[in-house]
């Protein structure tokens, strides 16, 4: 147990190492080096610093992750929680060593109310098994993160993830309604109530989502569902030009369309799919629109029919619509396979994840492909289109110490060209220690000095996730 | 200019008035007794002290606002943003003098973009002016306050309002992207992006909406937009018991459909409105839902056939479907004239704003209706059902001193009721002077002191509307 952080001078020594066995017992806690290694990184597998975890603990219970939190607070340990990692900004990293949280074993469903329209459940819970869950009732749970057969609850919250869905259901956010969490001193307290609107008081909810672990730890969330759409369908429309199908998505939204998804795939994003996992896509247009329409059986015909003219009113030069569940599996498996094809391009795939106003694309579209080839990166780019939120994937060998550099000024420029075209630096993905740097582009003095006095209020000691966003 | 807060012991004098002049011009500043005395009280009418404001000022710019700010924190002056005041909780009453900040000057539409779906606003904007204006380019404003014909956007983020359509559609905080807002000390600062995504720091916007001017003074909103829907029906579903309503409104979200409004009128209500504003409610049932559905005309048309069926199912003896646009705004009349008929019986009318989980919707109605009776209150049971939402009316005449101590109680029992069925004290009224000594009814202490200690960070000279909420 030689890991110390640096700022945190404590002794992360044998007696915390047995208090931590006792408060959550020996075969929920490892400690050894090889076992340690393991949780130093994210899905990112970006070495952000030299440290591991000193040790990695799954609670069973949130009696034991206040048990575990009180005694981090006195001894200023750094207490990162983990549920997946499937994050990409280096937001679960245990970037000054510390103890990590692992949830894995907090991932009960603990209830569904078919009548109140909610659940309750423990942050390790699986997004996607949380769905299928739901799902049985005839609900609908609609964050839909591309990793969502491992992702967690706790992560989701932690990122307000999103996914493709968001264009039409929102974001994590528009479905926490309240949560248990463990302060830093370790005590619990509960937030917002099991209510759909609620004005009583600030809103500790909505702070803590997407706060990534920085101001509390969650236990357990009470969550929001919907009623499931009777039908679901999906269609890919090809375009000559990026501008094409931005101007169809206008097209579609200014006619009273809501389609559930409006995702855009390029060329080269498509090529790489085809090229590892083949599904029959069209290879030699610019982007395709991944079109997803959800209602009722009559309303989805309808869409359908208004979407499928309007792209070829604004220049569709294919359409392909699913008939049926096997071709609607068919293409979500391909928009699915994207991040695992480019991987097979590059030893590292580093996905990034800017949003600008939707009327914008079309530029940063154009703008990173312009600074790819600045720094000679192979990019794909695919994304939310409908919401603005595009994921560049960079295809690279991190171990190269020039396309090292080249990666990092193609960010800076990146994240500069969201910015100024009225964007952000994350829709979904979080700041981490990736982004942490680059905060005050985005935001001015004074928010970043608010939001700085309320992490102390909330963790004066500095403990947790020390070292990210802020 | 007498009338000088205890707690901020600072002189408001000639000085003070003149800096104001000079800052906001002449013109847009009220400071004489008579004119002041307007400017007391909320829409409740109550004399929460008896503080009049000492100046009301007009700003026509953010420069103006920021300055006015720094003068009153520098002289510990509080400082009560204010809009139409249609507020029922005293959320903009000058419990401590000073300020009052009015909008209605700061009232224009700044940009309504329809590629990016979003508008910019001036916080003095009226709601249903907005709607009308975004309607006119296909998009729609969805929060609905019953008040919107006067109500404005800043008191809208101010409560996080809702109203009836936020059943599918939220409350306003589901619709505020970004702000610009000033400071205690005058600081101009801008939250959020204007992107629907956006995980890039803490979430300052979701803190300040639904703060009740206590954090920042609102002068600038970014808002999300969405395509209006093709077409809009409305129906009343009458019913010989308000479980039988319950069980028809469960079975309708249970059957994957989701109209945009499920509200409920109780039989007094119905009666109180036939009274004054007859418009051919029946009188003899226990609770009329009132259901609203929009979508595009086939799905409109397929909801619209399967809730009446469901309604019959679970009890409706009948069913007044709207077949055109006389008939559904001759509906929307009815059900928005229930505050004005309840005012008719008494000389006041306090509306309350309860929300429990909604399978708790029977149990809190019967439990209103007891209350009632115990207390010998005119009260009528109106709500947002689908959200758990209730407004109970209690006319009664704030003079006789019986009859107060009495609602006094009674507003008592009906807070610790929600709260004990699983609920909260405000969905969408706030919690003003009215409710903040039920706050840690509802709140546990640590969570309030996290409150206060996040209040401290915002405005450590306590000028911006104390005494409420907190």
């Amino acid at each position: 147990m030689t890991t110390i952080s640096k700022t945190h001078e404590t002794s992360f020594d044998k007696n915390i190492l047995n208090t931590l066995e006792k408060i959550a017992g020996k075969k929920n806690i490892i400690s050894d080096r090889e076992g340690l290694y393991a949780y130093a990184f994210d899905c990112a597998h970006i070495p952000y610093s030299d440290k591991n975890p000193c040790v990695v603990v799954f609670p069973q219970n949130t009696l034991q992750v206040s048990e575990i939190l009180k005694l981090a607070n006195e001894h200023c340990i750094p207490v990162i929680a983990r549920g997946a990692s499937t994050n990409h900004a280096g937001g679960c990293a245990p970037v000054k060593g510390g103890i990590i949280l692992h949830f894995s074993r907090m991932n009960k469903i603990l209830e569904i109310n078919n009548k109140d329209l909610t659940c309750r459940v423990q942050p390790g819970v699986i997004v996607g098994e949380l769905q299928k869950k739901v799902l049985q009732t005839g609900l609908f749970f609609p964050p839909d993160p591309s990793n969502l057969a491992v992702s967690t609850i706790g992560g989701g919250i932690a990122l307000s993830s999103g996914g493709p869905r968001a264009f039409k259901y929102g974001t994590f956010k528009d479905y926490v309604l309240s949560m248990e969490v463990v302060l830093a001193d370790g005590t619990i307290i509960n937030t917002g109530a099991a209510t759909v609107k609620n004005v009583t008081g600030y809103n500790l909810t909505q702070l803590i989502v997407g706060s990534e672990g920085t101001l509390a730890v969650v236990t357990e969330a009470t969550l929001r569902l919907i009623p499931v759409p009777e039908t679901t369908n999906v269609l890919l429309a090809y375009f000559d030009t990026i501008e094409n199908a931005v101007d169809a998505v206008s097209a579609v939204i200014n006619n009273h369309l809501t389609p559930s998804v409006v995702d855009l795939i390029d060329k080269k994003t498509v090529q790489t799919i085809e090229s590892f996992y083949p599904t029959g896509l069209l290879c030699d247009k610019e982007a395709v629109l991944l079109i997803e329409i959800d209602g009722d059986n009559a309303s989805v015909e309808h869409q359908q029919k208004k979407i499928m003219d309007l792209c070829n009113q604004y220049g569709a030069k294919y359409i392909d619509c699913a008939h049926n569940e096997e071709q609607r599996a068919k293409i979500w498996t391909a928009r699915r396979s994207a991040f695992g094809a480019c991987a097979q391009l590059a030893p590292n795939v580093i996905t990034e994840d800017v949003v600008v106003p939707r009327s914008k694309i079309s530029e940063l579209s154009k703008g990173i492909l312009d600074i790819s080839k600045k720094y000679n990166l192979i990019t794909m780019v695919m994304g939310h289109i409908g919401d603005g939120n595009i994921h560049p994937n960079f295809a690279l060998d991190l171990r190269d110490k020039k396309q090292r550099e080249n990666f990092e000024k193609a960010k800076t420029e990146l994240f500069r060209l969201a910015v100024s075209l009225g964007g952000t630096l994350s829709g979904e993905h979080g700041i981490g220690c990736q982004k942490a740097d680059f905060l005050p582009l985005a935001l001015d003095k004074t928010a970043m000095k608010l939001m700085k006095q309320i992490k102390n209020v909330f963790d004066p000691n500095y403990i947790l996730n020390p070292e990210k966003m802020l």
